[in-house]
């Protein structure tokens, strides 16, 4: 039984449970979950696109089976292992959004293929699409064009290059190509809609013209994958893309609550996640510490802020590995050793990745104990 | 069986496997590891000082085991879950570094003090020292307080509420003082040697002052702990502490390789630790793409930086959750998909959580695959 089982087993059903939580946990409302994974499904079913949301946000197989559930045509993941992982929980249909290059991840993506109703892969190189054929035994593997839009991460990065790659994807007979992949990753967090959509919608010409240019030169291309919760509004408006690849949206963490995603007062998605803390030392007036640091928050989306248990306006600092400062007038006065907060965490993907398990609450009830299933899976 | 040993098991002791392995790996020198555990014994004896390595750098049993038979008298843990992590490997003398205040975390205190040959907390409030005296069964439980060297994480802020807690604690039948710790976390990563020691000689005059103090009032202090990494040759000098906490030795990240340890040529420790990483795409001359981004490596601590595999000076730039850019003239003529390197990382701490396994090598060859026993134990 790991960690969390043996800590929080009993506490299932129990009402009022969450507030006898071991901190740092990892929360999710169930609620706030299900509107968001109906909402972004409604708002793809509406515009006639495909849904395949991105798993590497919550890499959890209970998650990924409500999201197809709702009329997802299948999941992403970032890296071979987290599409192992959610392939051992049955999810049966995975597109994978970076390129698998090694010997030895290719020989486990051929016995993935094998495996699966539907694996599809990205190829940003001829090289690449030889090796993956050359490991393929009997069932084919579907692959996309990876297109880079200018982050230079991954994607052929010229139109010749996009047009070369097609022709050595199409003299493999082991390899179907089914169309490209394009994500806009710098777009995602432009803050106002205005200045995304008139980001994005630049990028989406170059995307538009690429598509063309293949076209003319025979390529059959039946999917166009990507867009993400910052630009999933204007990428569908937009409509070039076939199916849309967002993630954050059924978590909403602090980084997409700073964008204004809908150009409406009400922004289309809830925060569903929390990490909750708990004050370890308050022996100055204006700062109490909590037992959340490195280890419980990622670092790399800024800092932390309070959902609840402080004054929204409270300050938070990072204090090493395994602390943080919550920083306001007066706060040790209000907030006593043991007393619990909930933080909005900066940035959900690596946040999540930390943990072993979701506490699913209802309300202040633990009602679920959900396997992270894929933390760590980064191989 | 977990990933890793999925993977990799069928690695071990085959002659050069380290390139073999599916990456990013957490991949670990043993002889680099072990010359660091006997070199701080070592310097550590020949002062008549005891040593506590911190494990909240490792979480790791079987490194724990080795620093006991190196001379360690026990290990330091940072939080209850890493403790409870650690005395489930058989480690059966920790103290805890950071106060434990919740009434479901005092009684898993209470029942590990109870399993331990020695366990030892740390108190920075009398409201705490009483919730941990009523929470015991029998057997006393060692304590010392907490000093607060100015950081304000936690720790007793002034010598008044030193001595004002000393009197709440020896007030308590249960609890059984035994001293003070003190750990100057910000003075460890001062870069120069002679800036260093400025700043922690002033720092250990607060500290011995404030023992004075203590024992003028009748306090028995036997056991005086702290120091780090970075300050471990100017401490052991300044002859205050009856032990050292340090942790980070055993790896040197770039955060420490940063620091001047020891005001001579060659630095005391050598780095023993590594994620190995892979160019996943390669399609601009100077920026090659690798497998490791914010789940690989902490964010916390700057950028990693080449070990082996590209030149020394190349530039490595986080490009998400998944990938990380290497930057360098020319340098996708050198570095190939599928090629690795090896990175220095830039904070161990956080980034070892990560990690299921160490991919423990002798030499090139992988030798043993040793659980990161803590991971994730933050509460």
């Amino acid at each position: 039984m790991l960690d969390d089982q043996r800590l929080h087993q009993e506490l299932l059903g129990r009402p009022g449970s969450r507030s006898a939580l071991n901190t740092p946990a990892l929360v999710l409302d169930l609620d706030a979950l299900e509107r968001n994974i109906a909402a972004m499904a409604q708002f793809a079913r509406a515009r006639g696109v495909a849904l395949r949301p991105h798993a590497k946000t919550h890499k959890s197989v209970e998650i990924a089976r409500r999201q197809l559930a709702a009329g997802a045509i299948g999941l992403c993941c970032a890296k071979l292992g987290e599409a192992e992982a959610l392939a051992a929980g049955g999810i049966d249909a995975i597109l994978l959004t970076s390129p698998v290059v090694t010997p030895q991840a290719i020989a486990r993506l051929a016995r993935l293929n094998e495996r699966l109703r539907e694996l599809i892969a990205v190829v940003d190189h001829a090289d690449n699409a030889a090796a993956l054929a050359a490991a393929l035994s009997g069932k084919p593997l579907q692959v996309l064009i990876d297109i880079d839009p200018g982050i230079r991460r991954t994607g052929v990065p010229t139109p010749e290059a996009a047009l070369a790659l097609h022709r050595a994807i199409t003299a493999q007979p082991g390899l179907k190509f089914r169309g490209v992949q394009y994500y806009c990753g710098l777009q995602q967090h432009v803050p106002g809609y205005a200045e995304r959509r008139s980001a994005i919608a630049e990028r989406t010409d170059y995307l538009r013209s690429l598509i063309a240019l293949l076209r003319e030169h025979g390529a059959a291309i039946e999917i166009v994958s990507g867009s993400g919760t910052g630009t999933h509004r204007i990428d569908l408006e937009l409509g070039v893309f076939t199916e849309l690849q967002a993630g954050s949206y059924v978590f909403m963490d602090k980084q997409y609550l700073d964008c204004d995603l809908a150009d409406a007062p009400e922004p289309p998605f809830e925060t569903s996640l929390a990490v909750d803390a708990r004050v370890v030392s308050a022996n100055h007036p204006a700062l109490v510490t909590i037992d959340s640091g490195y280890k419980s928050l990622s670092t790399d989306g800024g800092v932390a802020v309070v959902q609840r248990g402080a004054p929204a306006e409270t300050m938070f600092m990072f204090m090493g590995d395994e602390h943080a400062a919550l920083i306001g007038p007066d706060i040790a006065a209000r907030l006593r050793p043991g007393d619990a907060v909930s933080l909005t965490v900066p940035h959900c993907d690596p946040t999540v990745n930390l943990y072993d398990f979701y506490h699913v609450v209802k309300g202040d009830t633990l009602v679920d104990l959900w396997p992270v299933s894929a933390r760590g899976r980064a191989r």
